[in-house]
């Protein structure tokens, strides 16, 4: 198909495509005349991913690129380019400061089998020595819960990872990684918004409710 | 107790007090000579939820400002207080141009009272959007797991939360929307990497996991 409705196709703007032609993130199509060329379901497929790193993951370009070089060169082993894939996309708040300690008795505690220098183990510390900061009875006692549910959540999506080509795992496991972040923090925010009115405004949800 | 003392015990720079003092998000010491004055528990405890929102959730000092003014005046209802924070509290990404219908037939389908604005609503358009971009088989199939497990936690998180005084409320709703959603990927992340290694690198986890 033409540039054109390669951009009607995938919902990207032409200059976008441009844009990501010349950034090289997606690969030239195959030349037809001096200024036109063709391009090919892959193109589709790729301009997909682009919009989701970068429109939803809110990804850089470099990063971008990053992470479409090891999809198109993944490494031996699924298990690394899971790691590979959080680094690229972690975009972790703080807890370079905080103290790990508590965070890696967490983790020790649940038997989990992480790496000493993952980057989501100094997020915890951070979270975790907030919640000490912050001194608000009663939230130590969910921690648990949450690493309960955690731990559901991390069986159910690797589980899930297909393994006919280590392609297709990447882009599994990327994907998942920039989408379900924030589609699981809004879920959660829309179920304590129903709980918050069921608990607080039983009145005005109560033909809902029924 | 002295601004030095104040410093050491929440672990906040004199300096950064100091900054907190002139910008209003802590209220003035007690004066007890020209250049000298004392402060008490509240001011540790207003400390300490100041870190949490600016270290750890990252706040501008005017949200801060916000977040603050909603716990020294809390409104009237616990219900319209969560929602509030979530606003304040929102660093919600993309939506703005996202089709809401599918995150409006998810949220009937659970039967969820949340508001037509809620700007989760708006989040989670844009994943279940990207979703479909993406077009990576297998990941539809997470995310009715993904609305059991926030289902789950919206509750326990509102089940949790203290009535005794609105501000004690407040105070529990604004510090488990800033500290649980960091915690909560993290976890996720790491129990990913825990399910990974176990799937994926057998051999290497074997002794862990006996």
């Amino acid at each position: 198909v033409r540039i054109s409705e390669l951009a009607r196709r995938t919902g990207v703007p032409v200059g976008t495509v441009k844009y990501y032609l010349r950034e090289g993130l997606l690969p030239a199509g195959e030349r037809t005349s001096a200024t036109q060329a063709q391009y090919g379901e892959e193109h589709v497929a790729r301009l997909g991913l682009i919009r989701v790193l970068v429109g939803i993951g809110g990804l850089s370009i470099a990063t971008t690129r990053d992470v479409l070089a090891a999809i198109d060169d993944p490494p031996e082993s699924i298990h690394h380019l899971v790691g590979a894939a959080h680094a690229a996309l972690s975009p972790v708040t703080g807890g370079a400061g905080a103290d790990r300690t508590r965070a890696r008795e967490l983790v020790a505690r649940r038997g989990w089998a992480v790496y000493e220098d993952a980057p989501a183990l100094g997020q915890l510390a951070a979270a975790l020595d907030g919640l000490e900061a912050a001194g608000v009875p009663g939230l130590d006692a969910l921690v648990e819960r949450y690493a309960d549910v955690a731990a559901e959540l991390g069986r159910a999506d690797v589980a899930a990872v297909p393994v006919d080509s280590p392609a297709a795992a990447v882009r599994f496991v990327v994907t998942a990684t920039v989408l379900f972040e924030p589609l699981l923090l809004a879920l959660r925010r829309l179920a304590q918004e129903d709980a918050s009115a069921r608990r607080f405004e039983p009145d005005a949800t109560g033909p809902r409710g029924s």
